[in-house]
């Protein structure tokens, strides 16, 4: 048989070169020079990109809603629309200095995979969407999965979203009115969803780790997601003159901050288990001087693992440490704040044998994994049925030191568009499936 | 007697208030909110206080002249004007978020000073000359002393500010231009003083430290200066996401940061010595988001000693862990640069003599004392014979922490109006005494 002969592979190509132009031209609205890209929640270039989805939305005809936060769906309606749809989707948000992967293939990947449905003649019993999530990353407001955690109906995050600001003192409500989402603070439980307004749903993501590249594998079948937790600690102390206080009338609150930073990574590997992982990615000091004792420290703790008791015991380690080491250098431990301590989700059944089926019907590899790494898909576990498609992600071209784990996060993040293609036929053939369940 | 009686106390009395509110007013021009003062080199609120501080010398009949850098010089022409000067003098710009008597006391106090000296009617003989340092505070350029490093005839310095940037890579000459001090290249070396432009410099500073408050002595005669270390490193790794790169797959920048800082506290304090002082005043983070692993970062280290030796053994050391750091976490080590390492400073036997001589006169308690904070003063010392008065600088009203050892470079810096009077008095006379030498 030729390249174009016969058969599904004919009828179910993926237009891998149409998709790539798509997720280079979505990186072009960035806050940071390419390649990285840079964009937060409501900024100018989140407005692009979001008129940028819709377009596409449009493009394939699919009837396009909003939520009040700026959840955007593109429904394509099937023949018993009154059943649970079935949902796919995730972020176009990005964090400071990252790639134009993380997200993005879930939402562009996902769109394509309607595109390949209907060119396939496929007609849908259940009706699908795609879904672009507001904020899956916590940059603006420290808030991760910001709208889908709205969408699971958790009444505590609609209440807080009433009062929550960034750190220009911004409020979520102004920032969002800023986009085009001006609302009464009442309308945030409008964005809880119905029960039962989707029977399965399915996110396409990047791994964000080394697996399915090291095993040469090209499709992973999550069945578990990683429960993560965040915490924001604050040291003071009294600060001074680097040259004139002597050391031990001191009490350096950014000396605090390291040996909290240090002891944060202690405990984590403590646990003796590799599923363990915590971070401590901002660290800041007051007044940020050379010649100036900080009398201020900031950081923020991201600890994450797939037993929920297990991270729960590091995060309480951590609690100890804080405490000792302000009571040891003499600084206040002014914040000791647990911002989200999440449960981890589990697949479901049926929606994990759907993926395999479309895997073994496309006669791709697959491997059954874990997320470490969160997603849009921890919130809507909640509310609907849940599985996750993953495909291999590369270290970046431009690796510098002696480890050469270098994934996502970051400008060098890269999927191959063979990668792509196949995530995109997996997650169309299992949606396919599930229409008609 | 009665408090108007006559006698020295009389003719010889300082304008306590209006010296206070000359330094509230040049508090106000300031880029954040009071009480804390913010006034970096050749910003709009740099400009301002230039032009304060020329006005008072205008009122007060000097003879001002500007170097290309900012340098100002208010002179009391004697009547020996062929003979060196006397000088004293000080900075007014102040570190980000810090208080409003450091240096500043110096510059507004040596015209009160002078201000005394021609009310009592005093003549001089060599002429008297107030000069307010540019940029003594390395905030902007990374270059403490600037102006006085200049004069001192630091060829080294002149080339290097033909091409250094501030972080928001503005040129030194720009800036300059900016702020009202064109100049050509060549220009910088104009600014070296002619030898034996001064017979003595003396600079009036509050002690930014605890003895002379704890001892309750009114005046510090400083017979030595530390000598001031500043240094950056940096250290890249491979950054990733939080959640996927497991712990033995990470080399973080942050954690090598950390590290360090804990490093420079242990190699400090390991000197035995109660002079040697070292801080990490900067740790920055890059990409600094919450669930990125720290692909970046940067110190910038503060070590000071007034024995020489022993502070060059601690950089070396602090250059051994940085190595070590490096080696074992698997970062790059993509900076240590030492950006200053200057020899201590002591004070003219004839010039301590000269201000002990005053001290005595005016019935005032004394200690001889190091001056553990740099100042302008270390580079006049390699021009002129020099010394320094010091007077006490009381911890901040609002302290925190069981630790109550706060004192300059914070908004709750402060000096009392009887302690600038005496020390103003004790520079008067001294300079009195010196200008008929
Ligand atoms: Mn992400
Ligand atoms: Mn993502
Ligand atoms: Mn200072
Ligand atoms: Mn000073």
């Amino acid at each position: 048989a030729s390249d174009g002969g016969e058969g599904p592979s004919t009828a179910f190509r993926v237009d891998s070169e149409g998709l790539q132009r798509q997720i280079d031209e979505l990186a072009s609205f960035s806050d940071s020079p390419a390649p990285s890209v840079t964009r937060v929640l409501y900024s100018d270039k989140d407005v692009q990109a979001r008129r940028y989805i819709k377009g596409i939305m449009n493009q394939l005809g699919l009837a396009v809603r909003e939520d009040a936060v700026g959840n955007i769906f593109g429904r394509w309606e099937g023949s018993e629309a009154v059943l649970g749809a079935v949902g796919t989707g995730s972020h176009v948000d990005a964090i400071p200095f990252s790639g134009k992967y993380d997200g993005v293939v879930g939402v562009l990947g996902a769109l394509e995979a309607i595109s390949l449905l209907k060119r396939s003649g496929f007609q849908p019993k259940r009706s699908l969407d795609v879904i672009m999530f507001t904020s899956e990353e916590p940059t603006r407001f420290g808030i991760s999965c910001l709208g889908s955690r709205l969408m699971a109906g958790i009444e505590e995050l609609a209440q807080s979203l009433r009062k929550v600001v960034d750190n220009q003192n911004v409020s979520f409500l102004d920032a969002a009115e800023s986009a085009g989402y001006k609302m009464h603070p009442e309308d945030l439980q409008s964005v809880f969803l119905k029960k039962d307004s989707y029977s399965a749903f399915i996110e396409l993501h990047i791994e964000q780790g080394p697996i399915l590249e090291k095993e040469g594998i090209p499709i992973g079948i999550v069945t578990a997601i990683a429960a993560p937790a965040s915490i924001t600690v604050e040291f003071e102390g009294n600060g001074g003159h680097a040259g004139a206080v002597l050391m031990p009338a001191r009490n350096d609150a950014g000396l605090a901050a390291a040996e909290l930073a240090l002891a944060v990574e202690k405990h984590v590997l403590e646990s003796g288990s590799i599923d363990t992982v915590g971070t401590v990615g901002i660290l800041q000091l007051h007044p940020g001087a050379i010649n100036s004792i900080p009398s201020k420290s900031h950081l923020e703790i991201d600890v994450r693992d797939i037993d929920e008791k297990r991270r729960n015991d590091v995060i309480e380690k951590i609690r100890r440490s804080a405490t000792e080491i302000s009571k040891n250098r003499g600084v206040v431990l002014s914040e000791f704040r647990i911002i989200n301590q999440d449960p981890p989700a589990l697949s479901d059944k049926s929606v994990v044998e759907a993926m395999e089926f479309a895997a073994k019907q496309l006669n791709l590899e697959y491997k059954k994994m874990i997320s470490r790494a969160y997603h849009d898909s921890l919130f809507m576990a909640r509310v609907s049925p849940m599985g996750m498609i993953f495909i291999p992600c590369y270290k970046g071209l431009y690796s510098i030191g002696p480890s050469p784990f270098s994934y996502s996060h970051k400008p060098e993040e890269y999927a191959s568009p063979e990668d792509m293609a196949n995530g995109v036929k997996v997650l169309a053939l299992t949606m396919a499936k599930l229409s008609l369940e």
